[in-house]
């Protein structure tokens, strides 16, 4: 796979090198891609061309539910100090964009979720990523939570993680992180009235990640006009006692 | 290693159950430390006690320099897509922070610090946190960038990576990332200045991390007072093309 | 003047209730617009109907360049002390948005726009606003500063305001502040290198204000999506010595 | 009055001339006074000496309950377009920052203030700050708000503001706002759901303001570590129908 960058448009594409390439800007041969580096359109355009990065792969995920992204799901690994011989359980996974950034990162990822479309979604994008370390249940994680043996981190994202906090949660170890995304302050609240009641829970941090980008030149330095959603949704970072 | 939380002045200790644990407020006898849950100091102060995770011994890095912080080296890690099969190599190490960071994720890590001290210091939290899989060295990485081979990722923390971006990174592999990291946003325009002469770069993003407490329970739900820094550096990510 | 609320699409209007008002969202009688409170179109939306209040005015202002947004008006308002007593001096007004704020507040405006389609862009706006103490004037400000005399601030919303600091403000009370707003970093560093030789001024502070919306009702309560450019400009306050 | 900055510790006083000026930085004769530009104490630090503008006299406000700082109180005025001929009933007064602040705007304000130790503070600090344009009450703004004639914004520094709200504000203009001033959010969440029964108001903005300081000279670009508390309290803007 390549990666190309309009340095007319800014566009960047991730291409398939076996065949010419098309796109508004103009045709690039696929003798063109055989080299990385500075190579024009059929009509003049510049483009950069370089080899694609995981980076440029995870920009290619097949979407259904709204995505986790990187300021967030940074984050998440950052704060809990999840490590390549983790396991983590997740449920509502959407598109599986946090479970193939956790699968590339933990030794196994055990996802639930419901919604059978978005299962479908997911199970395509894990082959597309060619990830192999998932164990994807099209199924309710409240009625399995109880089972799962030893893990080390359990990811929710999902409106009412409190149907899971309410479950024995056997198999994850002590000083261990639950996880919760959440968009709106009222229900970390109820989350957080909720689990006050049950001593086997303690919040450690609500927090929330802004991600600001910047222009930079040799005559410009400035915050840019925001690209992403500015607000996703609150972290909470719940430790298991 | 036990992590004890003391629900009064929410200060928090790690801690080695083989002795009886000694603090401000009050003494916790090493019997007591054998049981996770609610506990009680001699004079009745309240804690909670679970077992320490990754999170809470990263809290007790020997620190030399100042330590990039988790919503940095999060975002580090989700934005170059870097996995457990990936090999980082950085200099700047400063304590080690990022270096037991990364080493925790991935297969590899080559550190450069030409500071001997601070070399010392590094070599010492590795051996604490357990580390085996870092090639630690005690000198410039100008001499010997251009003989590195097959890397993945170059971290530069450090106030002038142009010095090591006007050297030939053979090992990198198209596509993937430099990410330097700086304080000022004077030192990113001047290396954009030095990089866009390079036709070997591409800046493909300068951006800046903000991470926000929020202090919720039943009656409250309002922004944290801040307790970090809450500016560290700027992050700029430059692709090799 | 009335201000009209879509209840079903969150859309203000503006409005004369000498005529019927046709919208998208069905037509409005004349007669529907004598009492304020809930009202129908023809179509059977809702409308909330209030007396306009300056706020809605000021969004009516006639647009040339880009205008100065709230969130900087009042800081600069704030920050100066500039108060019902006080004359401002400003260049740079581009529509007027910042001249129609601030001669409502204080006793006299004197404002420089050099480009004349600005300028009378400017005069239309301060019509339409009914504003009389606003003395505007098409020329370059540098031309006249060294003879302005008695004022209490200066404001300038011009790319380089070294071209009128390098020049003698002896009107300008010992104390008082001279106000740059600048969008670029690198404009403000130029700015301070050039005013640092000068024994005359102190710049007292260099910030930047953000304003976030949040939508908050019964069930929700989350940051807005941004409707606004996030970043505007940085606001430098040089006190005069 | 005067305004002295040291030079060396960055030191800000706002001093009487009348008398010689003792600080750990040393002694500055009267005669030193007389003149404003580069001083130097007896010790050799320099100051730089100017006329004390209306910011260093806000500074000196005997303070009381936490104040309102200039961030919230500047969008207060923007957002809301009152001007130099409009009236202002407050009431949560604290301190009297806010009073004063609008006192030199404004036409009139009328600040009820329940707390009779609060009341005497801002009553003092009215005489210091030369304030003759405020009605000062002990008295609870709930028994007397719906007999107020003629204002134009109606501002409420307190936790409950319902308590106002479900009266009749006879007084207050169709089209004008409330502001209410309330650190958390779930105060106003309940807020909200409070209005949202009540036909005569519509809730049109919920924000909160970010001020961000700088550090820049000639070297230096980089966001500065905050002085000031970075979360103060949400401004809810309500429109009276």
């Amino acid at each position: 796979m390549k990666a190309l960058l309009s340095l007319k448009s800014g566009k960047k594409y991730t291409i398939n090198q076996v065949n010419d390439f098309h796109c508004k800007e103009g045709l690039i041969t696929k003798e063109s891609l055989s080299s990385n580096g500075l190579i024009e359109s059929n009509i003049g355009i510049k483009f950069l061309l370089s080899d694609a990065n995981n980076f440029d792969l995870s920009q290619k995920i097949k979407r259904g539910p709204q995505i986790i992204i990187n300021k967030d799901l940074g984050y998440i690994i950052s704060r809990t100090r999840i490590n390549k011989h983790s396991t983590i359980v997740e449920a509502g996974g959407g598109s599986g964009a946090a479970t193939i950034f956790f699968a590339n990162l933990v030794k196994k990822v055990i996802t639930y979720e419901i919604v059978e479309k978005h299962y479908d979604i997911i199970e395509q994008n894990l082959k597309t990523h060619n990830i192999d370390n998932v164990e994807l249940k099209n199924k309710d994680l409240a009625e399995d939570i109880e089972k799962i043996k030893d893990y080390d981190m359990l990811f929710l994202d999902m409106p009412e993680p409190s149907n899971i906090l309410t479950k024995k949660l056997n198999g994850l170890k002590s000083g261990s992180y639950i996880v919760c995304y959440l968009p709106s302050i009222n229900q970390i609240q109820e989350l957080i009235v909720e689990i006050t009641k049950n001593k086997g829970y303690f919040v450690e941090e609500v927090s929330e990640i802004i991600h600001r980008e910047w222009k930079i030149n040799e005559r410009i330095s400035r915050p840019a006009h925001q690209k992403e959603t500015d607000h996703t949704a609150f972290l909470v970072f719940i430790r298991k006692i």
